[in-house]
């Protein structure tokens, strides 16, 4: 049988899940391909460090001119992370020739436009499955399920990390510094937890669902990015009352041929599928013109639930070298990017205010709403404490732009002020 | 731009949903196939009925004949439903040349080997995306992403008409008649709903799912299928007492090497996903080695859901045309099929029992559970009218064997009687 080598740059985690799979599967994978897959070269930052798998035989070295040089390799995987010097090294390989596959998100958030066009102009597959929701097969899906739909909405859970913490606050009534300690003692944290709480992983994950759904290319300046770190236990208790779980919620919506894309925690409802995703779970959900509302669901993750994707898209570029029809772009679905105005962006809003226990106040409160134009779903007071009531709302659905006034007028209130604000799905 | 012609077996529901999916994203479909699909020709039982949809210019027959000498046409959509004449139609054009894509699971369940056999032959392309779980894209999922994986189980909800029942029965707490009878009134359930209700249509489904994640044919005969009919209000109200949601349930796992295939009401806990479906809504359940526990969730039928997935199998036709790489079957994945023994099936059931109100006799019943090394989980004696207690168990895992064995004995004894037994997620 006719051999493909592969090539593994970086054998951290996921890499030694390729290798696993590689080999666990050998068989199921020639049977698919009609190749044998071999690993033929790995470059590391470090090749002396001891490794949890083994490839006797296998070249180990640090030097990345040792991979493009090496014409027995066809694909190589990048599992390295980080952008420098991964962006240099995927672009060498392509200009080689090479074929590249990556699970590096930030990379082709940042910089994918960049590289797929080198891979289109050197006729190479450049594919990224696991780049967006680890062990679910979504970009793949989008490309081959929904080419004849209008897709409307892609939205979901996409950052494992905060869903772990925000389940742990849920379930457990843990405070969020609890949450995220225990998170980070189980691994599903890292010291500096930064990228993940503060929603910026989960927006990375968004520009490249916009890019499969809407063939749109955006910026992390383009999306509203707001993290979870400033959600109470209180917020949480008071959704739980109200029947709803707060989960950090990544949208990308259609609005009259335009698109808003955000990132921030959000109420969801106990009856809509996303509120049942649990720990380091994630679910992505696809709203199409045709298919109506689909749901993806998964490990976000993981040493092997990544490598498989990663194989998936090791498989396809595989057949694509044995039909001959490599370079076509992962996502061929492209068109200018335009992003709606504030006010067509719609939601319904909760806010969770702190008013002293004066006469007067509530009125206050429904004159600012009332000045507005939005209305309420509900209004409860919830407790006073003798000196201060404390009340949440939810609203009918408001715009960018009253949300923005509300929040203004009440920040100018005395005796009024605003805990938190969250959407509503 | 070069033409793909397109042949409808079948103007109803669905061959409506794919004429205005094809008019409505012409540009798209032709932008990622690099082809125009052209509708030349419709052949239906009755011509003369009036459509919902124009198709100015466009044949409609009643005879197979005009089809099959069409050489405009390439692609031929069959959704016309029922087994004869579907099968001999499908082999006809197939024979001519024609490549197929089909939504007829009833026909892909008992003779796909059969016309997959033939379309290989004669180097077409045969597809049926659409034949399982109407709109969401499960086939060509584990085809593609699930290649490099072994799949251990695949399961869930694949019958949106029993699971549009069971939720009104939970939801609205009526009888299984006035659930069904509501079903019928809204166009959810056939007249005749046998089909549905006996848990066959899911059995059917649940082939081809086998089919596609073991690679192995199995027929009706090999499944232990059981329906909705029996379940009754009670049974849900109890289920939902313990934390459980009733649904009916397809499971295909492999037990070493072997495989179970099995369609019946199961106790699923409140916080599996597969609880939260509702209505008419499928999802289908993917455990893989590597990837763990993923889930596909959406619209099980309907117009549009099903004509998109159609859709998506024209266009991968039309990409394998363009290709010339067409003949390669849907699933190339095959082994030869082998069922697990009744001792290495191994559930934890539930069992609602009515006993007479005398003393012994809970005695009794532990006694028929030791001696099938049966161990409960929990068993709660709800209600005693005086007469009878009522009582409700839910073993940990025991196999089939000992199922039998338990129902078996307890159908012996005289002061026991078993109202139900049904599966525990």
């Amino acid at each position: 049988m006719r051999q493909i080598g592969i090539g593994l740059l970086g054998l951290g985690t996921v890499g030694s899940g390729v290798v696993r799979l590689l080999q666990d599967h050998k068989d199921k994978i020639s049977a698919i391909t009609g190749r044998e897959l071999v690993i033929k070269r790995v470059v590391v930052h470090n090749p002396d460090k001891k490794r949890d798998v083994e490839l006797p035989d296998v070249p180990v070295t640090a030097d990345i001119a040792d991979m493009v040089q090496d014409s027995t390799v066809q694909i190589v995987v990048e599992v390295m992370g980080t952008i420098d010097p991964a962006e240099s090294y995927i672009e060498q390989l392509l200009r080689a020739g090479k074929h590249v596959v990556t699970a590096n998100k930030d990379l082709i958030a940042q910089k994918g436009a960049r590289l797929v066009d080198i891979a289109q102009q050197k006729q190479r597959d450049l594919m990224y499955e696991a780049s967006v929701a680890g062990g679910i097969p979504i970009l793949r899906t989008i490309v081959n399920s929904f080419a004849a739909d209008q897709i409307l909405e892609v939205s979901g859970i996409v950052n494992g990390t905060t869903n772990y913490i925000l389940t742990q606050m849920n379930q457990k009534k843990v405070s969020y510094a609890a949450a995220l300690k225990s998170a980070q003692e189980l691994g599903f944290a890292e010291s500096d937890p930064t990228n993940d709480v503060a929603g910026v992983d989960a927006a990375y994950k968004m520009i490249i669902l916009t890019q499969f759904a809407f063939g749109m290319n955006v910026t992390l300046d383009d999306i509203a990015v707001e993290g979870i770190d400033k959600i109470s236990l209180e917020d949480i208790e008071q959704a739980q009352n109200l029947g709803y779980t707060i989960k950090l919620i990544g949208a990308a919506k259609q609005i009259d041929g335009k698109i808003n894309v955000s990132v921030g925690p959000a109420l969801v409802p106990a009856a809509n599928p996303l509120a049942a995703v649990q720990n380091e779970n994630n679910a992505v959900v696809v709203k199409g013109a045709a298919v109506g509302e689909t749901m993806f669901y998964g490990p976000g993750a993981g040493e092997l639930p990544t490598a498989n994707s990663v194989l998936s898209d090791i498989i396809s570029v595989t057949k694509d070298i044995g039909i001959g029809i490599t370079g076509n772009t992962f996502n061929n679905y492209r068109q200018g990017a335009a992003l709606a105005p504030a006010t067509a962006v719609k939601s319904a809003y909760y806010f969770a205010l702190k008013m002293r226990d004066i006469p007067g106040q509530m009125l206050t409160l429904t004159k600012v709403m009332a000045e507005t134009q939005a209305s309420f779903k509900q209004l409860i007071q919830t407790s006073s404490d003798g000196d201060f009531a404390h009340v949440v709302m939810i609203t009918h659905e408001i715009d960018l732009d009253q949300l923005q006034k509300i929040t203004t007028a009440v920040a100018n209130l005395d005796n009024i002020s605003l805990l938190s604000t969250y959407k509503v799905l």
